[in-house]
């Protein structure tokens, strides 16, 4: 069912730095006019050095993700480098060459190949970094680089979050034990800036690339891809996955997948519970769907919906408005028949078959942040959760506010 | 390009009762806690009783939603029935009686068939309507007809409406002189409650059926579909066509479509200008697009964007959240290439080949209530505007308050 659901993440987690192989740092380069940390730096110290990355699927994209995509086509990465203070988007070719000159840097540094390092940045889109303030806080970082270095690289890659999201799982077998970390960036999709997602996941597991890359994909299917605040896809959308195996440890596919979508979920609902201007994580489950995908669909559906949000701020448990975003999905896509639809909020079935059912007052929304939205569709036995926030006034007071 | 630029409504209108064959009223039938008229009744007088309606897509849909598709089915309406106060809508089969009820109460008091009585009702999901007094006030509307009652029938359809929309327009021809005539309800989409869209238009021109039917679904198709407030689509929205014949006008179809769409399209534009809580009413138009639906669909993307919207509420020329979301749409559904993408905002371009060109700060938005948002796909010949409202405080204070 909901892989989000209570997983409350692990708080400290060394994150990135849980996994045996891994160092990290993360420093104030100057690239944030507050002077809050604003680089991070991952490394790879092997034995293995297989990485992989999903990116966002906006066709308008940063320059860091055109570089980062051809760093992970060789199944090889040895390095991570992510800024916040700027995104590096619509940037044009000398935007490319900034994170081209901020490869080659780190690679300098950590005597690696420039083409064998991930490179991320979160911030304002159209405006070009400060790239010689960058190239100094390289240095800086692999000279604070630790194997305690995690938290740190968490704080500095941080925009409008209000904490650092970190986690880890240890899993113990017959293959050897080991341990999945990972930090991730973004308030809830719901900041400002478009609310760059910005994930590093690292491992000692001893994994080939295929696996791993399936692993990512499904992880990543499960959990960041079922976060949905606004609806709004950044141009800078990144999660890569460092694996060591310096743990020696050999999983099966099936139970590193597991570990890593665990980890996965820990960060998506850390992003959720951050969501900028939010006053309610919002669970919205759909039930006995024909398909997984239509389960999906219309729970996204209804997280997309700006008066459901609105309402959900208001503590209004107004299944109306949920019935009707269900209504928009069409029938190919989702099959249901409208008059056997029920909608339980917060454990009270308030539509049943339809229409009215238990009076709206006995659902108190006021009395918790989360909210559990169960829409019964009747139309088969698949389950999906998608989680998302209200809208509420400090989302439109930061989003409005931002860039001027 | 757009069907509602420059389409200021004239105001006063007299709306539906602008072509001859038409009677109606507008009534308190005691709806409302508020008092306000809440029923209205358009008849057509004839000779001709021709009449089509187009209906939301949504497959949750109100009582009336259902009735009327079944009353237009053969092409013949003799009356609209609609009331404000309550949408009719996941009532089951009592609300379906109470449908039911009200077309005949209408037919006895104008010794027309209930099935030819198209019913439309707009207000709160989820709960019965008054029927008695609903019913009652169907005889005092019956009273009051007459040949310059459209302003009063306008009133009665409100519900956050500021203002009552009514539009006419008079063609004259080689083929005779005719008027096309409408009301609308519903603000901007942004309103609570779905903000259910209400439209009922008029013409005293001879139309055959078929000439009527598809002249309303292009008319809608360049105009009400076009605009895109909150991207909720209500359950009930309805847009009937009814056609008395009583100038002995045969237009073209062409002729008659273009006029029926100058009627819509200044209803349209209503209906954005009273948008709830809104400050700006934005044009998103997409010029150089491969076909009219690739940039419909890129235009609907961005007027999708709560980023946008609250950018634009903060008068911020924000063109990366533009880029941002112009990059949602699949390859497969508009073609562009992302380095060739120009973004003008009220006659400045800040976006040029997908970077930074005039400075953001040449646009003053706070200058102006309209925003003019072009995107140069650089992919084609055709064009497609769809309208919007920035998302405000307002917006969220309406709908979070709206039901409790």
């Amino acid at each position: 069912m909901s892989q989000l659901a209570d997983l409350a993440p692990e708080t400290p987690s060394p994150g990135v730095t849980a996994p045996a192989g891994f160092r990290a740092a993360g420093i104030t380069a100057g690239l944030k006019a507050s002077g809050r940390p604003d680089l991070a730096l991952v490394v790879n110290d092997g034995p293995s050095r297989v990485g992989t990355a999903v990116f966002t699927t906006n066709r308008v994209v940063g320059a860091p993700v055109v570089w980062s995509r051809q760093v992970v086509s060789d199944g090889v990465v040895s390095a991570v480098v992510l800024n916040s203070g700027g995104a590096n988007v619509c940037t044009g070719p000398a935007g490319f060459e900034d994170v081209h000159r901020t490869a080659e840097k780190v690679a300098d540094a950590l005597a690696v190949s420039a083409g064998d390092v991930v490179v991320c940045s979160t911030g304002l889109i159209g405006e070009r970094l400060p790239i010689e303030t960058l190239l100094a806080g390289v240095d800086v970082a692999a000279a604070e680089l630790a194997a305690d270095g995690g938290p740190a690289a968490a704080t500095a890659i941080m925009t409008t979050d209000t904490v650092a999201k970190t986690a880890h799982v240890t899993i113990p077998g017959d293959f050897g034990t080991f341990t999945v970390g990972g930090m991730a960036k973004g308030a809830g999709m719901l900041a400002p800036g478009l609310a760059t997602m910005l994930c590093v996941l690292t491992t000692d597991a001893e994994i080939e690339i295929d696996v791993a890359e399936a692993a990512l994909r499904e992880a990543t299917r499960q959990t960041f891809d079922r976060v949905d605040s606004d609806g709004c896809m950044s141009t800078s959308d990144t999660v890569t996955l460092l694996v060591s195996g310096a743990s020696g440890a050999r999983p099966d596919p099936a139970g590193f997948t597991a570990a890593l979508t665990a980890v996965c979920g820990q960060l998506a609902r850390a992003l959720v519970a951050d969501a900028e201007g939010a006053t309610h994580d919002i669970a919205v489950t759909v039930t006995n769907a024909e398909t997984e995908d239509a389960a999906v669909a219309v729970a996204r559906a209804v997280t997309r919906s700006n008066l459901f949000k609105a309402a959900m701020f208001g503590n209004d448990p107004n299944w109306g408005r949920v019935l009707a975003q269900v209504g928009t999905v069409p029938e190919s896509v989702a099959a249901f028949d409208p008059e056997l639809l029920d909608v339980t909020i917060n454990g009270v079935q308030v539509c049943r078959a339809g229409g009215a059912h238990a009076p709206r007052t006995d659902v108190d929304l006021a009395a918790a942040r989360e909210v559990h939205v169960l829409i019964d569709l009747h139309a088969g036995t698949e389950v999906a959760t998608v989680w998302t926030n209200d809208l509420t006034h400090d989302y439109v007071h930061e989003n409005s506010a931002y860039s001027t």
